[in-house]
């Protein structure tokens, strides 16, 4: 196990900034690209980062500590931002993003205890037992697959823009 | 085609920013983690992307500018920096890359004029002659598949933590 709190946490904090200084200044060629019918661009990633912050991890959390497994996990609905598409400019979501990534951060620095807590168990929809750990884990991860999304969707741009180099390159396979 | 200069900069702008603010304050265990022997930690990939502002982009630029294509591009040795382990801090390394990055971005915008230069062609040691704007379009591409590198190396980390939310992450796969 790799997992600990503290290192997670500096992952978690990171994102907000690094999403920020990735995506400011672009054009919206690069902001709206996406992987074709079916797929999330750059702002819809954010937008779904924003809704999990919203109604997803701290709901968990909390669902951990305070019901340990009793109830399933509180409902979170992964496409909700692409039904009720969320208004606003990419500068003020990416703002959204960072006010409610750092308030949960102080949250579960509250009322997580690292060694009365990580290995509290919930129930997960659909695959049930889940322990605390796990998911603070999976927090870290589903941040760093949504930043390698945005990153693979941009650089798809350019896939037949760089010629001979496209075997060379290993996002673009 | 979709490159055009203007918007491939602000992409090579961006990214000295976004792998700052991704990996400050990080503990030694997410910066020295790799894929197994052979692979590149965080700091080796940063110390490749010097290397290659000071010995690829831009002596490849110049030569398609000044040789069009009658010499082979100099000399590039991808693994130039695990040959000779640059010395300095992470942080010192992210400044420098900065500040190459910076000059770099300055020269092409002082030499390179689109509407004479995009199509002119060099000449790579592997695959033969190659346009200016597909030689500009990789760097944007390798800069955005070293990105993507170091977010994957680092969620391999808890590839294991994540426990029955393996399935679901596709970046762990």
């Amino acid at each position: 196990m790799n997992f600990q709190l503290d290192e997670a946490i500096e992952v978690l904090g990171n994102t907000p900034n690094t999403l920020e200084y990735f995506l400011s200044n672009l054009s919206p060629g690069w902001l709206e690209c996406n992987e074709g019918e079916g797929t999330w661009n750059a702002e819809e990633v954010i937008e779904h980062l924003i809704e999990c912050e919203k109604t997803n991890w701290l709901p968990r959390i909390k669902s951990i500590l305070e019901e340990g497994g009793r109830k399933p996990f509180p409902p979170f609905d992964r496409f909700a931002h692409l039904k009720e598409k969320p208004e606003g400019a990419m500068q003020e979501k990416l703002q959204q993003f960072k006010s409610l990534r750092s308030q949960n951060i102080k949250t579960i620095k509250a009322i997580i205890i690292p060694n009365l807590h990580l290995e509290l168990t919930g129930q997960h929809p659909a695959f049930g037992e889940v322990k605390l750990r796990e998911l603070l884990s999976t927090w870290v991860v589903h941040d760093l697959t949504h930043i390698s999304q945005i990153v693979r969707v941009m650089a798809a741009r350019y896939g037949e823009d760089v010629g001979p180099w496209r075997e060379y390159v290993s996002i673009l396979k």
